[in-house]
């Protein structure tokens, strides 16, 4: 890839998903992304913003996210500025939210690259994330829906895969540093095909990041899914104008469901129009509990707390994870790998073997507690 | 034994003891004794006063507690009356309380028989209790100390043993029902040792239950610790006199700190001065949260709750124990045999094999924390 000006950027962040494994610490009120749950003070969605700022000079970030969180983000982002807050009526999956986002920046900004990242993700090596992103706008600005693939350091089951191929030519004739054709994307494997993956080096963790010029990517939703299109030009194009509302109740509701994955990544990958580009970056999406504690550091009882340490009392609790978010002194004896979530209204009890299953809990609490969703 | 009109009994309740491995449901200002520990609406101590009233009719009951804890005992028991309350200046141990106890009951009504009963023990067979101690009351009239020997169901390691031998012969010729000489009293076993003792068919376990005719008692005392005597004596003179506060001040803080068990039963029980009684009578001292656990009945999802169920949802948590005294959601997910104490300002999360060690924690809490104990 040639010496160039960094390609303009607008990052497109859907903040969405309740965190359902991490309650009672994430609620429907107090979705994940609204969470500080690394203790460095800043939420997952800031941290985010954080992240993509330098890389979106010239360029911008737009969130797009549910009505009932539209304030709380423009709270926790007060340098976003209203016009780059997209709120959604209702949620109707990762594509539309993209492709909505895509259709109103391309409208505002003509035929620039488009990089979709969630908002509730941790990254731990802020230049490694920078690298591939830049090297992944190069290859977007070529035609490429561009992916990053995330280094598997371990046989995850929690995660889908990313395989990759041949490396990536550019037009000029040059190939690009790293990135590589994508052969195909596979849903959440079983721990014996997750070994066999990591075993062939040629598949990466599916990170749901996607980089593509904003008409390559709207062009791919044209031709697979024709009407969910037709729909998103019909709302992007009243956005920035008075009729914005009425379009959005009228149209938004009768969008197709369906996440990008299923819509344009795996359809175009099989048409060979998708690359990945591999980093290692410290990635985690924090899905559980088990997730969150991995990601803290441990005390010298090997107690990991999220939260003031000054509230925790542990005798023989190696690998325990405690969150006193309640302000009371929270005592753990004798039960490693513990996980205590203490809130003010509700108390989580659980393993870090068990992390997955907390999701079912929070479905077990009935009517009679849903205030506590 | 003849038929001859039951004996009357003036019973002792010693209430005393933090009860620190219930940590965080027992604290100083609410030691184990005042707390309401099997759901039944009524404290260990009030359950301790219903036991003993049928068996009192003709004498009376005596409690002796801490300074502290007075006001909080005659709330508890509007029927006791305040002059049948002794408040302890401080702590020391159980002889002292039972003597000074025994003292002014001698006193107030002769030499009448006096029992000792722990205020925080759980007793759930009251019938098979009472016939115990009416056969006790019997042959402390004829001389005898006279201890309640539970059966022992297993092996406990928590509990001493006493050591039953011939069957005791009453003056007037006849044998007593069950009662036996003790040949001696042993601390808490080790597990082989407990197990050995259980296969003798001869031990049981010392509830530190004492009946004996108050004169016997005092005697014995005076033969065994003469000086506490003495100093008991003088107290017990002023009692009932203006001088009570000036001679407790200046005596108490010298008496002797010794249990019962070491400055009379054993010694008396080497010169064959002392009975058991052997009784079933789901006797427990609810030493720990295992015991507790032990006491609670167990719901459809095997989890014990004390307090409101309602507020526990529970999925693969079998054994585990629950009290939810903070009125919050306590939800358990994955660790069978769990043990959850949630108070308003300190929760503890352990297991019930690790419960015997809570008294660790508190004593880790620290300065810091030194309002919570």
């Amino acid at each position: 890839m040639p010496e160039t000006q960094p390609e303009p950027l607008h990052a497109i962040v859907p903040a969405g998903g309740a965190g359902t494994r991490l309650w009672p610490l994430s609620r429907r009120a107090a979705p994940k992304f609204l969470l500080d749950l690394t203790g460095s003070g800043r939420s997952l969605l800031q941290q985010t913003h954080d992240r993509l700022r330098p890389l979106t000079e010239g360029g911008g970030v737009v969130v797009v996210t549910g009505a009932a969180h539209a304030a709380a983000v423009l709270q926790q982002l007060p340098d976003l500025g209203e016009e780059n807050l997209l709120a959604e009526p209702s949620p109707r999956d990762s594509m539309a939210a993209i492709a909505l986002a895509a259709a109103v920046v391309r409208r505002r900004h003509g035929d620039v690259v488009v990089g979709s990242f969630a908002a509730d993700h941790v990254i731990a090596d802020t230049a490694a994330f920078g690298r591939a992103v830049r090297e992944a706008v190069g290859v977007a600005r070529a035609g490429y829906v561009v992916t990053i693939g995330i280094e598997a350091d371990h046989p995850s089951t929690a995660f889908g895969y990313v395989r990759s191929g041949d490396p990536v030519r550019l037009p000029d004739g040059a190939t690009a540093p790293t990135a590589r054709q994508v052969r195909g994307f596979t849903e959440k494997p079983d721990a014996a095909t997750a070994a066999e993956y990591l075993a062939t080096g040629e598949y990466r963790w599916n990170a749901g990041m996607f980089v593509a010029r904003a008409d390559v990517l709207l062009d791919h939703l044209a031709a697979q899914r024709p009407e969910l299109r037709a729909g998103i030009d019909e709302i992007a194009d009243a956005w920035d104008t008075p009729a914005r509302t009425a379009v959005l109740e009228r149209v938004w509701p009768t969008l197709e469901k369906i996440a990008i994955d299923h819509a344009i990544a795996e359809p175009v990958a099989a048409e060979g129009g998708v690359a990945v580009v591999p980093a290692a970056m410290g990635w985690d999406d924090v899905g559980d509990f088990a997730n969150l504690a991995g990601l803290l550091p441990s005390g010298e009882d090997g107690v990991r707390v999220l939260g003031d340490a000054g509230h925790v009392v542990a005798d023989d609790a190696e690998g325990a994870l405690v969150v006193p978010r309640a302000g009371r002194t929270v005592a753990v004896l004798g039960v490693p790998d513990l996980v205590v979530v203490d809130t003010p209204d509700a108390l989580l009890v659980t393993t870090r073997e068990h992390a997955q299953r907390v999701k079912g809990v929070v479905e077990g609490l009935g009517t009679a507690r849903d205030h506590l969703r």
